[in-house]
């Protein structure tokens, strides 16, 4: 059986969560591993409808995301979260139910506020700066540094590829997945 | 890669949907299976906190739990569910979701209103008729008898090892899970 791993991506929205996964995905099952990708949004449709952004809401939106996380590494997944994921206390819980089966990567993607309104193309930070969204995440609801993350990923500083590339090569270092064939 | 299913245990509370499913666990896991049971009360818990008992939270929970199953069919787990799961446009959307990676299998625990609550320790059954408990399924809410089941289970005239035995080796005869080895 192959060894299930859930690999957390967090950080604030425009960060780069997305596109960093997207080619970790690609990468991981170019390597013939069965990937499920839990993003935030998504599953806040599936599972957490109705929730809303308050830190209680917010922490069982991560914790049922981590249940989930956890029973697809039981039986052998690679799972890919995304997801703001901006307490703390909520990232240890899900990481501490992952543990029970596999291992739990935490990716902490980092970029300014203003970088992350620079790149929005849908205007929410504009709209939050203006108060009309509340409880929105670096702006006007916290977001709680990873202090120890697995990979560091200064988006500002390092593009997209490169940062998977990081990733994948930490995922091979810890015989997660087995090393690209090389012809 | 192991085929992935669900098992997927319909009907009262009461009729012995869990006593079935705890003796099916067993041999599963005995044949090497690994085995994720969704139990409909302890996804309640995880998935599905605050959501009552009307049609639209039931039906929410199912899907979520359909939702679930879903997913870890898809990377090779043997999934049991046992939830009273009562309507049946809620089970034929978990089944679609499902069957889009692996067998749905539809377990129908059928046993008389009377004798589940004869067999009610709890006496949950005795609160429903006297009214104090509202939705009560086969009481005060209604129970949509499925049409056309994998299997279909009298537990008023098997016993729970013997429905065992046939739900076992209907997953023998599908390929889902290997014969058993006789020594």
């Amino acid at each position: 059986m192959t060894k299930g791993f859930t690999l957390w991506f967090t950080g604030l929205s425009g960060a780069g969560k997305t596109t960093i996964a997207e080619i970790v995905r690609v990468e991981l099952e170019g390597r013939g591993r069965k990937v499920e990708w839990l993003d935030g949004d998504e599953v806040r449709e599936h599972l957490s409808k109705g929730l809303g952004f308050s830190k209680e809401d917010r922490d069982t939106n991560i914790d049922r995301i981590g249940w989930v996380a956890s029973k697809l590494t039981r039986h052998g997944a690679a799972v890919i979260v995304s997801a703001i994921s901006p307490y703390a206390a909520a990232r240890d819980k899900a990481r501490a139910m992952v543990e029970e089966h596999g291992a739990f990567v935490e990716v902490f993607v980092d970029a300014s506020v203003d970088e992350c309104a620079r790149r929005d193309v849908k205007g929410l930070y504009e709209k939050a700066f203006r108060g009309e969204i509340k409880e929105f995440t670096g702006v006007s609801d916290p977001y709680e540094i990873p202090v120890n993350p697995q990979i560091l990923i200064e988006s500002e500083h390092e593009e997209p590829a490169e940062s998977a590339q990081r990733i994948v090569a930490l995922l091979e270092s810890r015989a997660l997945i087995p090393a690209a064939v090389t012809a």
